[in-house]
């Protein structure tokens, strides 16, 4: 094994106990501190170092990950020790949103610290195998400089120089995650007043997802050209059965809060007059006023 | 080939004349109908028979499939024509709702018709390929004995003597698509302001959510114990995500319509008290009272 640099995990929740596991077992020396001390035990019986402050962690390493609950544990843990961090790098693995990361960069910034904001696109059990990955923005020579190591969590994905980049597509994923979990909740709920199980449901439900899922890049297509010319998945077409869907969930008793914003949107392009056009339209109604097609 | 029993199709549009054109190709005798009768021309030029009233085109068969925009047109269409369909099967594949269903299913009693209702989970190219499937409910007989047709036209699937079952079942199903999708668009909305393609996000969230889909046999578990016990995906850290996405989705500009009533009910979980218990339980917020759980 070729010589590892030292690496700092601050934060030992579920997220940070893994990645210190997965780089102490490739062989880096590791750094770890939790507000919790007790959350260090099992790292250091594996060879982890238990450093007693946050200050003497991240001057252990050349390479501080914070994973902790959310930015404003960050700023509490990193604004005291910031003179201790200048020169270091660090790489933000806690989840926040774009501009949370864009202020942290600019306040690493004005202290000599190189930074790197990440989501990643992982559970607990996953980091470490062929189904993590991590997106990353931010100081890309610092970024390259410890590829090597960030790669052991999961496949990494470059996004560019502006911090918020990496958060803002982590955020979009999740969003289409979220969606498509409520939009399962809801059917299983549906069906569920007919005395079908969630487990039945879940079967049917993941086949069907899946295999509309292929019809994405066709959705994209529709969006990146910003023409809507369809003769099949019209605005029209899909309100009739978006108009469906909540009234049969009415009828049993279920609450349309997830399905009737959909219905709203398609509602409001038929309104401004795009009924033959692609459902696929809808984004014209929640895009940005300066990214939208007339 | 065996003997083929003759089936009339009635309505044309895009699935009608797919359905018509399988079980042509199939050999059995079809009769089609259209309110356009041009749209019949190709069928014809295949060996359909074109009717040229509805009532000649019920009284070619012993099995009437109708394809129609809404239960509205089929009303107009069978109505005048229920004395020539007593003692044949209809079976309806016209999208509606489970009430609509069951009140056809109803009047088709009345008028000694047996009755079968379905929601066709397919697009017109997928009419008759293995991706096709057909959920049908109603008068189980009927649908025995024409079970044979009716496997040509997709994987045929049954859920018992309640007419509103088969509609139920699709729109739930439907319900997923649309809010997978619409989730999809969120997503490109927000990454569509940092100058990302929706055809280069279209990759990465098919392939996220394709991973994520696997978790709905979990989500079920919790739903159908109704112990939503867990220290991994709960309420709080949900609703932190959720309020993430969406503060990132209002700073970039786009509209959080479609996640908001996600995070709507998880502050629903908070507020009564079921915040360390697992995300799933949004679906205690939306189910019917009686099914609820405390
Ligand atoms: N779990 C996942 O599946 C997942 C996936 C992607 C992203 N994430 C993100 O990763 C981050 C960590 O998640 P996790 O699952 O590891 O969370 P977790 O198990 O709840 O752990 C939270 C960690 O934050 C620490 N912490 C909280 N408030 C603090 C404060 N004020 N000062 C110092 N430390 C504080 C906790 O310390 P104590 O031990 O002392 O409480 C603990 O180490 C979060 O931003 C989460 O959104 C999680
Ligand atoms: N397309 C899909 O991907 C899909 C998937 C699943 C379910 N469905 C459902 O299948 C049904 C048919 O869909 P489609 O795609 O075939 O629709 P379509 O191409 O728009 O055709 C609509 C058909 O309904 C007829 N029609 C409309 N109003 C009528 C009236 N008042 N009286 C008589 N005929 C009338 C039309 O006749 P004219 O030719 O004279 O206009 C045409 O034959 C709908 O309920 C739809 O929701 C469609």
């Amino acid at each position: 094994m070729t010589e590892r640099h030292p690496v700092t995990v601050v934060g030992l929740g579920a997220m940070g106990q893994e990645i210190a596991r997965v780089l102490l077992e490739a062989g880096h020396p590791v750094t770890v501190w939790n507000r919790t001390p007790s959350r260090a035990d099992d790292l250091v019986a594996r060879g982890a170092t238990r450093a007693d402050t946050v200050a003497n962690a991240v001057t252990s390493s050349p390479l501080v990950l914070v994973c902790v609950l959310d930015y404003a544990a960050t700023r509490e843990l990193l604004e005291p020790v910031a003179a201790d961090l200048a020169g270091r790098t660090v790489v933000q693995l806690t989840t926040g949103t774009p501009r949370q990361a864009r202020e942290l960069a600019v306040w690493a910034a004005g202290h000599g610290i190189d930074y790197v904001d990440s989501g990643m696109m992982a559970t607990p059990p996953m980091i470490g195998t062929e189904t993590s990955v991590f997106l990353y923005s931010g100081d890309e020579t610092a970024f390259q400089r410890y590829r090597p190591a960030l790669d052991l969590l999961g496949a990494s994905r470059w996004f560019g120089a502006d911090a918020g980049l990496a958060s803002l597509y982590d955020l979009a994923l999740l969003a289409g995650m979220y969606t498509m979990s409520a939009g399962f909740l809801h059917g299983a709920a549906m069906v569920g007043t007919a005395g079908v199980s969630a487990a039945e449901f879940a079967e049917s439900a993941g086949d069907w997802l899946r295999a509309v899922s292929g019809s994405l890049p066709y959705a994209a297509a529709f969006v990146d050209s910003g023409d809507y010319t369809t003769d099949v998945q019209s605005v029209d077409f899909n309100k009739a059965a978006l108009d469906a869907i909540v009234q049969a969930s009415v009828d049993q008793g279920v609450a349309p809060d997830l399905v009737a914003p959909i219905r709203e949107l398609l509602a409001r392009q038929q309104d401004e007059g795009h009924g033959k056009e692609s459902y696929d339209r809808i984004i014209e109604s929640i895009r940005p006023e300066v990214t939208r097609r007339a």
